[in-house]
C-alpha cells in the first residue's frame, strides 16, 4: 500500500519543557499568542504562570482564553475566533490536551479561512490553511499534539464531527510527563484507551499491513497495556507517564498507520455519537464500544483477530483462528476492566433509549450518506446493532 | 532521558512515487534545480528521465551534476557549489542513496553559508542554514533522506568526517521500492546492515532506555534481518524491499533514539576511518568491526547485551548473564555470515598493516581530542585494540 508521511512537530520532551515555550513561539515568527486552555488546574497547578513567564521573557505578548469543556464546543471555538481578531493574535498556544488542542486548531482554520469554521466539519467544503499554533501537553491521549485532525461537537443538533488536515498540524509540542501526575485515575486510565485504540484502529484492517509498522503497533499497545498498570497502583511514577505520553503522540501521528490503507476507525465513529449525546470520557466510551464492534465485524478478517491476540496476548491456536481470534477480544475486554475502563454503555453509566439508539445511528451514517469502518462498511442499521449489542 | 524529536520531511511512498516530484519541489517553492546524482545506472534505468519530465510537467527549469561516487568527496561538493551558485539553482534535488543526499546536504551547507563548506565537517564552526533539498532514494541503506547527518570524504589526507543538524532535514522524501530492485546482492546486504546499525548504535548504551523505542528498535531490526534474508532469495521482491526501505528512513530519523540519551555510535566512527582509507562499502565495513567492538565493551553493560540476545534472537540465560551477552553477539555475526557479509578485515578484503591501524586510530579520535562512543570511552589505544581483533 502507498502511502504518505508527514509529521513536522518539533517535539521536546522532558521534564521542566514547558519553560522552553516562548522560546519555541518565538522562533516560529510568534508575536501576539493566544493561550488557550480548559479548567482551572492548569491555573491552580502554576502551569499558566510559568507558560506566562517564559513568553513575557521571549518578549512576546499574549492574551488568555479559558474554559474548553472535554467533548469541546463549536460556540467556544467561534468565541475564540472573534477575540482573536479583534487582539490581532498571529500565534495559538494551546495547554492542554485534546480538547484544547483541537478546539485550538479549529480557531486556526477559523482564522486563515473565510466564512464559518464549521463547514470544514461539516464537510461542506475543504479549509486553504490554519493559523500556526503550537502545544503544551497536559494529558496524554488524544494525540492531537502531533496528529492532523481536531474533533469538535456543535451543540446546534450535538453532532461531533472531525475534520483532518496537514495545516493544521501543531509547529512544536512541549511534553513534560510530570504535567500528567495529577490527572485522576479514570482519565488516565480513559487516555490509555484512546491512545491504545488510535493504533488499534490503524491495525484492524482487510490488507496485509507492513510487518515494520505491525511490529512498532504491537510494541506501542504492549507498552501501553504495561504502563497502565503501574500508573493504576503509582499515578507519579514518572517513566510511565513518560512512556504512555510519548505513545499517546507516535499512535496518532501517522506512524502506526504507514503502508494499512487508512484504518477502520468505525469505533472512533460510532463512540463519537456517545460524546456527542451523552459527554462521555472519550476512552471510556471506546472501550465500552470496542468488544462489542470487534465481535460484529471479526469474521470478515478472523487472522487479523488471531493476530493481535498471538502477538498482544501471547495466546496460541488451539482449534480454529476465529476461536484465537475470540479469545484475543475477551483478553483486551479483561484488561479494560482491570484497569476500571467500562467494557459496556451499562459500566459507562448510560442506558440509551431505543429512540437513542437510533438517532445515534443515524447521525453516525450521516443520515445515510456514509458507511463506517473498512472491516466491514457498517451502515446506520449495522452501527444500532452494535449500540444494542454494548448495552450490557 | 529528556529529549528533542523533529522528523518534517515529507515521505510520499510508494509504486510510482517519483512522478510526483516536480510537484513536491514546487511545493517547496523551487524554481531552478540542481538534478544531482552518482553513476551511470540512473541514466540507464531511465529514472533520471522521468524524474527531468516531472520538473518539465511542473515547469521548472533544471541544471544536471553526476558523478558522485561512494565515500563522497570533498572536491564534488565543491563543483556543486560552484555550479549552482553560476546557474543560480534555488532547491537541490537529491537523486541516489545516501552518498548523493550527504553531498547534496554538503552543497546545501557551501551555498547557504560564507567561507569553507569543510569547516563544518572539521568542527571549526557551525552552519546557520542549508540550502532547500528533497531526495529520490534509490538505495535503502544510510537514512540520509530522513536524518540530520552527512558524512563527506577530505581527499587532502582521506579524511571521513559527518556533520549534523536540522538544517539540512530533507524537504521531502520520494521512495518507490522499485528503484532498488537493481541493486546487487551485496550493496543490498551492506544497506541492511547499515540499516539495522543505526538503530543497534542507539540502543546499546548505559541507561535504561524507554520501554516504547526498545520495543520500535527490536521491531525494526527483526524486520531488516527477515527481510534481508528473503532479497538474499529474490532481490524483486516488492514487500521485501518495501519493508527494508521504509526501516532505512525509521533507523535513521530518530525515532529509534528518543529517550535513549544519544547512542553510542563507536562502530560508525571506526568504520569511517576504514571507509576513508580503503573505500569498503560503509555497511560491509560495519559488519566487519561490530562484533569486535561488541566483544571490547559488552562488560561495561552486559544487561543491555543480554536483552538484545533475548528479544532479536530468542535466546534464554542458560548461566551469566555474560554468557547471554556473548552468544547474542555470536548470532548476529552467523547472520552477518548468512546474507554475505563479513565478520572481520580479512573477509571485507583488506589486511591492514600497523602502520595503518595506528594511523586510522589517530585520526579516529582526531589525534588525541575526543574519545569515540559512550558503552566505553574509547581512546586511540582502544580503537587500535579494535581493529587488531577485527583483522580476522
Amino acid at each position: 500500500m502507498n502511502f504518505e508521511y508527514f509529521t513536522p512537530t518539533k517535539v521536546v520532551f522532558g521534564r521542566g519543557a514547558e519553560e522552553q515555550t516562548g522560546a519555541l513561539v518565538k522562533e516560529q515568527g510568534g508575536h501576539k499568542v493566544l493561550v488557550h486552555y480548559g479548567g482551572g488546574s492548569v491555573v491552580r497547578s502554576g502551569l499558566l504562570d510559568v507558560i506566562c513567564r517564559s513568553l513575557d521573557a521571549a518578549g512576546l505578548s499574549y492574551v488568555l482564553l479559558g474554559g474548553v469543556v472535554p467533548n469541546p464546543r463549536l460556540s467556544k471555538v467561534r468565541e475564540g475566533i472573534r477575540l482573536c481578531q479583534e487582539e490581532n493574535v498571529d500565534f495559538l498556544l494551546a495547554v492542554g490536551g485534546g480538547s484544547v488542542i483541537d478546539s485550538t486548531k479549529a480557531i486556526g482554520y477559523g482564522l486563515a479561512n473565510e466564512g464559518d469554521v464549521w463547514d470544514f466539519y461539516d464537510r461542506k467544503r475543504k479549509a486553504a490553511g490554519c493559523a500556526p499554533l503550537g502545544a503544551v501537553l497536559t494529558i496524554a491521549a488524544a494525540g492531537s499534539e502531533m496528529s492532523d485532525s481536531s474533533v469538535i461537537t456543535n451543540e446546534d443538533g450535538w453532532i461531533k464531527r472531525g475534520y483532518s488536515s496537514n495545516y493544521c498540524r501543531c509547529r512544536f509540542a512541549v511534553m513534560d510527563p510530570e504535567l500528567t501526575y495529577t490527572l485522576p485515575d479514570y482519565q488516565t486510565q480513559s487516555g490509555c484507551v484512546d491512545i491504545m485504540m488510535h493504533t488499534m484502529e490503524r491495525y484492524f484492517n482487510l490488507s496485509d499491513n507492513m510487518e515494520l509498522t505491525d511490529g512498532i503497533s504491537e510494541a506501542l499497545i504492549r507498552t501501553v497495556m504495561r504502563n497502565a498498570r503501574i500508573l493504576k497502583q503509582n499515578p507519579s511514577d514518572y517513566n510511565a507517564r513518560a512512556e504512555v505520553m510519548w505513545a499517546s503522540s507516535l499512535s496518532h501521528n501517522g506512524l502506526t498507520g504507514c503502508g494499512t490503507g487508512g484504518g477502520d476507525w468505525a469505533s472512533h465513529q460510532i463512540e463519537h455519537e456517545l460524546g456527542g449525546m451523552f459527554d462521555v470520557a472519550h476512552g471510556a466510551g471506546l472501550a465500552a464500544i470496542w468488544g462489542s464492534w470487534a465481535r460484529y465485524v471479526y469474521r470478515e478478517h478472523p487472522e487479523r483477530f488471531a493476530r493481535f491476540a498471538e502477538q498482544i496476548f501471547g495466546l496460541k491456536e488451539d482449534g480454529s483462528v476465529e476461536a484465537l481470534a475470540l479469545a484475543g477480544i475477551e483478553k483486551m475486554e479483561d484488561f479494560y476492566r482491570s484497569v476500571g475502563m467500562p467494557t459496556n454503555l451499562k459500566e459507562l453509566g448510560i442506558n440509551p433509549t431505543e429512540a437513542q439508539i437510533q438517532e445515534m445511528a443515524e447521525k453516525c451514517s450521516f443520515f445515510g450518506r456514509r458507511t463506517v469502518g473498512v472491516m466491514k462498511k457498517l451502515t446506520a442499521a449495522d452501527v444500532e446493532e452494535i449500540y444494542r449489542m454494548a448495552r450490557g
